[in-house]
């Protein structure tokens, strides 16, 4: 199966993205976890996303705040789906992060999930990598139904408590 | 090859998201256009997401504008991956239908790409059928050279004439 | 008397939904409460409205934060009217949640309430029920003296303080 | 029938608001239009508001921007539902005057619709008279029917018109 | 000399706004301190305004939050200056307070200070009441003064530490 | 009586300040215009400032847009009030002109009227100057009860219209 | 003397940035214009940046739009100062250009100056530029002193034109 | 070699401002530090600015919170860049100081750096005098160097970490 590649600018964002590396470890996707700063080691930005292909990734997931350019960086020099996680920042929240990484100019494309949105990056890679992997659509699948037995039986036992 | 399901809430999206339909169509990606209304034929949504996998189709691109649910409630019913184009509308220019369809609950995600963004979801979408597709691969580096050719050829234009 | 439904898109809602929970009970209008999700349980939200008139509720109050889409779904199967409540979240305090519900397209109204505003969802949907029910129009007037009492008694209070 | 009374703090928002009367209308819904400003003729606002009830209204849609007190300003006098209509503004597109209605302090709500949302106000009060009038119960199923008609029919041509 | 009109429209405001009586204690002008809401007590807000002049005030400060109405509302019965003071909230720090209070239609101004800016209201209303008052004048120059003072010792103190 | 003194920090300003100039005309009161600039003739500002209360002003009205420093460079330089117009641009429709002038800091006031509100900017003023001047209140109140007849007028015509 | 590098994402930047040429032709100093996308010709912009100071220049002025990472893309490879010009947008007016530039993270500045503010980067890079060059700090010190003679003789005939 | 001169609008600005200061430190460039109000002690900012290129300072940094209007008034008297720091602030994360700082008009820029970004302001500052100062660009590029050894290290770590 292609890998994950999780790359995050900082590992303070490490907190927030725990969430996609438990989520990808659930699918049973295999996955590496980088720090790289697209301003600070632009050169590891380019090496890995150049060479992400042949290493064997399918997806990148790019976690980044404020000015976060490190999904555009690596979207720059690849042709792989590059997804990214805006940070929640104290700047109404991430708005910095969330328009720095959704508004790519024409030609080269970044996915962006919610603001701190690590789990449904994974979640979204998963359901990528399960286009062409039907074992992964089953988990996925079965995911997706945990999530509504989950919600059921929330709603069961609200309904019980305020039933009378 | 898996197709695109094009979806747009309204027909009046439909001159934005021509950008999208001519962009698979360059890439040779089989596709679909339909409009349906999350919240006018939710049924017709239903059935749409419901039997995507199973009717061919491998990615879904949903624009929509201001509560822009459709991608969201797509993404409710099928496990293939949901690109959402937000509409630009007067309200900050978009940022109802941005925050609508980015900031989706654990669970579901729906990749949004930039406002009007309709030509970058196309392409977000080739790059994810690319992924086990090495002659569309190919197809996204001649175009990721294309897009550099043009950029280099007004460069050079630009360097001669302010060059004196 | 017609019953509220209150549906929320999780239970980490209660906490702030509580307060309209007692409001009604305060009203003495009949209600029941839901946790269902628009995208995880979107058949529960499904049968929930196309079903919500013709078991005897007469207004539906949704709580959703973030990508709200809880109002909008709900309301694009019933005809009866839907409070939406914009929970707080951490983009521009609440934003992303007020936008998701208020913008709703021509055709499916979502009525809003202030971010947050649990209470008044419920003395909303007491104002609508009101109108064919004198009953409850006094217990809204009642509610409305009891108010202006308490802002009076405050007036008293903190005009004595500074009178010197 | 209970009539729709429909308040605009300026004539210059009736050109956005005739979709309101228009909607009211194919309805059959009685109604009056009002030009009442909250800050130039405060005196109108609270008699229209105090004896709304007692003149056979049972909803009040007021439309107002910027600083759009004219909804509050007319809640405050009656337990009749108030539904605020934002209008569209150069700040931000109409935020000002949305967040002037929906961010309404505990006990005197508002319903707010969309910005420029006149059609949703009127379909919205028809909602709410319609819970105790199947005869208007009926009319806005078929106006529903209407719509996912309409949508059906576009989606149909655009489908014939892509799909080659 | 004229009163001063501190109006809030909660209690909760009163911890934000005893500066505001604080400043106007220091500048010895007389005043008076209300709780009124504009949607809650209404009747008590028209007929402060109303009586204002007559009652001795010449200024009038308005304190709220969210859709902050009051001082539209009580500049709506007089012509004595109302000056606003937006409370702060957590909608992107209080934009809908501000916003609410500063963008007031035409004919009918409030004079917005800062959000939380209880200490500028009292001042802007000595400033006011100072036009006329060569004493209260004199008071100001010398507040003026004293902050100048306090700055510059900071000043001497800053340089004196990092001096080295 | 006093003079109000209004500045501008460009002649670009002039076409929306004209209503501030036709109003005051309107209320008799005595005013100049310049145009001076808090980053351009720094010197002018100080002056102006520091001369104006001995020069017969007793209100500076300042409109700035952008970074609208104008209003708080003026307001160092004296303690008469000083109204600031934040004039509209394309950043939010002036947001960032709102902020710059009304966020300002504790000790220095200046009171901002709505996004180009040069009409209220002299009402202000006017209200400001009436409250020693019985004869300008009473313009005042004049003009208070044409606006409301303007309205009422507007009503009669619309309610004659929709009326049948 | 050192050169300045314009750098723009775009040859639609240029209608904006020609005031940025104009300006630094005006001030006598050398610049090349170049068209270099962060995205679509990466390595274009690495290799302009890395011989940036052997080449020459002083100081580069990058503008671009939307997710404007060029000035960061730029700033990672050289120790020059990056001046960042964010294109105005339709997304609040230019604010998602604005965050993308100005938020950079700890270590790797860009100097941002207002939205579409070609003319000021140039004065900016003069005024770099200028610390080591007596007779560009007397071109700045003349064009300031023009600032300010436009300005005053604005002021004579504003003053003129009311007076009377 | 040039002076960096550190002006702060408040002492409360200190605490996120000693990181400029420490930077400056480790780049062995001599500064001073003042606390300059533009509101409360303009003359000390104008006597700052007049002097600031005769007294030896090459860079201004002004720091400032909510209607940040220091870096402007500074620049107003002096031809040397100034760099503005907003101060975080509770609207919207310190969109007011970052507006009021950055949208600075035509003539007179102020280059803007991060919210908070006090570290980064003394970046800017060292890449400006290191133009003409080839032992500072030599320790920029030490520093470059250092913030990349960083991220590696951090980057092994989790590498290491996840790698099973």
């Amino acid at each position: 199966m292609k890998k994950v590649c999780i790359v995050m600018g900082s590992d303070s964002d490490l907190k927030v993205m725990e969430a996609c590396v438990n989520r990808l470890r659930s699918f049973e996707i295999p996955f590496e976890v980088r720090i790289i700063s697209a301003h600070r080691t632009p050169a590891a930005a380019e090496q890995l996303a150049k060479n992400a292909a042949a290493d064997g990734f399918g997806v990148i997931i790019a976690a980044a705040g404020k000015a976060a350019h490190l999904g555009g960086v690596l979207a720059a020099y690849t042709t792989l789906p590059v997804i990214g996680v805006p940070m929640g920042t104290s700047v109404m929240g991430g708005m910095d992060s969330l328009l720095s990484i959704v508004q790519m100019p024409k030609g080269i494309p970044v996915a962006s999930v919610a603001i701190d949105g690590a789990d449904n990056a994974a979640i979204l890679a998963a359901q990528i990598l399960a286009i062409s992997d039907p074992a992964l659509t089953d988990r996925l699948a079965a995911f997706k139904s945990e999530l509504a037995a989950e919600v059921s039986a929330k709603d069961e036992a609200v309904r019980a408590r305020f039933s009378d």
